[in-house]
């Protein structure tokens, strides 16, 4: 590893990314649950749900239920998802001190996705950032098909740098690159990520990896040799692909510790508790865990 | 990456290390249209079968008739496992002109999963080298267990070079390093490899992850970045793991090919056919595909 620098920061994101793609509807205590048996685990960084329509999202209608129920522990970093101002007052009566905005170096994802275009949601953005920063809330942006799009197919790296730089003007203080839909392989992801890094500080981006075609620890392994220390992962690998019916969903977060710890880079996650928790949430959701490590572990 | 060599032979094991771990049994006709399909996806190496006794491996039972019915493509290489001189001369009367040998880097795998030791297991080698030498039949050479044995945990580097280079002294041509249970890590592979190319040419090394932590893939990229040019891997990741019951199996072929693909490294593989071959595959086997590139694919 390249960065000399061996703690890598997990930011766990299956109570949000995880279960917003799932079918199963859980009730809000198992969600609570969930993010508290996380918190336990030793993650710094939980996502814990979205204040998204539920319109959009009824898996996670009950984000003001959930965010107001949980226990939070001292150091560890709770961020919510926020569509705009009004999500962003909705998330902050319901007592959230660290937000993420999400738009999309795709046009054509940003149009279908959300109805705007990629500068319309960056607009948009730009008052929610400023009040979060009056607020004292911290900020992280998610960039969106940063390795490939499911309408229009390829996505140039100037576009992904052009958004990623927008959004840490606006004042997000981490950016996620995040491979929606999977596509991605391990040079791509780090010549993406060395373009980015070219205008942003490496210690404020993060890698986002969905496991569609089993690419995602790969790409990690690829973007830790190119100095990032922020990953995403999702307990259980928890989640889908709304554009490939079946295929897996985000980097399972078992599989990726088990890897830094091979790496001897440490992330103080007990990954027996969290290999327990994805059990238990696989149950809760009613189908196979999609953690490799999870179920080797489970079988022992 | 660092070899300056951008092909990338891939080992199909999916019909011999893939089947002799899976419960269901095949009828031969179907083992034989596996390895015929798999032929015309392009692939360079097929591994057929096993010639270890029936009674050890009732999977592969039909050795003999699935070897020599297969139709085979001009220069692609069809290895057989054999255990012994006696193992050899069935697999010749069967039509084997490529063979394989298996031994282990740990003491205790040997002991338990051959009733022999290291040494033992290469002395019972020495004359079936010798013999193939003599016959013009190419021998390739297995050391499992180079990351981690299920009976003894940790498994010194310097074992798996003292192992793999008797086997390369014995004559095997090439010599395949097998993470048998999967616990190993991308670190631990390339440090690993690295030895063992202290010894002998990287051009005659292959690598063999198993994917029972999910890190076969990240371990391979690791060990491309090394120098390997020769990857093991089993269509629609079919096999399991005896140790980890419910575990995943070897890396699927479909996973290795899309990475492959988008590293710029040629395979000659067709992966459309592939995938519709793990599918079939998947289907006679009764299970979900373990192949996440499969699985997306097929979902299209």
């Amino acid at each position: 590893m390249s960065a000399g620098n061996d703690a890598v920061r997990v930011m766990e994101v299956g109570p949000r990314d995880g279960l917003q793609n799932e079918k199963a509807l859980l009730p809000p205590a198992v969600k609570i649950e969930l993010v508290e048996r996380l918190g336990a685990c030793g993650l710094p960084a939980i996502e814990v749900t979205s204040f998204v329509s539920p319109r959009w999202i009824p898996q996670l209608a009950d984000a003001d239920q959930v965010l107001g129920a949980i226990c939070r522990r001292p150091g560890v970093d709770y961020p919510v998802l926020v569509p705009n101002l009004q999500g962003y007052e909705r998330a902050r009566a319901a007592g959230a001190d660290s937000i993420a905005v999400f738009t999309a170096a795709s046009e054509a994802f940003s149009q279908r996705n959300t109805n705007a275009s990629i500068a319309q949601t960056l607009e948009r953005f730009a008052p929610v950032i400023a009040q979060a920063r009056a607020d004292g809330v911290r900020v992280r942006g998610y960039v969106s098909t940063v390795l490939g799009c499911p309408y229009q197919g390829e996505v140039a790296v100037a576009e992904v740098v052009r958004v990623a730089t927008a959004l840490h003007q606006l004042g997000c203080v981490e950016i996620s690159l995040g491979d929606t839909i999977g596509v991605g392989t391990p040079a791509k992801a780090r010549a993406m990520l060395r373009a980015v890094a070219s205008q942003i500080p490496m210690a404020q981006l993060a890698v986002h990896f969905h496991d569609t075609y089993g690419q995602a620890l790969a790409n990690v392994l690829a973007c830790l040799e190119e100095g990032v220390r922020t990953v995403d992962a999702a307990v259980a690998g928890s989640g889908g692909c709304p554009y490939a019916a079946g295929a897996s969903g985000n980097l399972a977060s078992e599989d990726l510790v088990y890897m830094l710890n091979g790496l001897g880079l440490h992330t103080g996650v007990d990954l027996s508790a969290l290999a327990a928790t994805g059990q238990w949430l696989s149950q809760q959701l009613g189908h196979p865990n999609r953690s490799r490590t999870g179920t080797a572990l489970a079988s022992q």
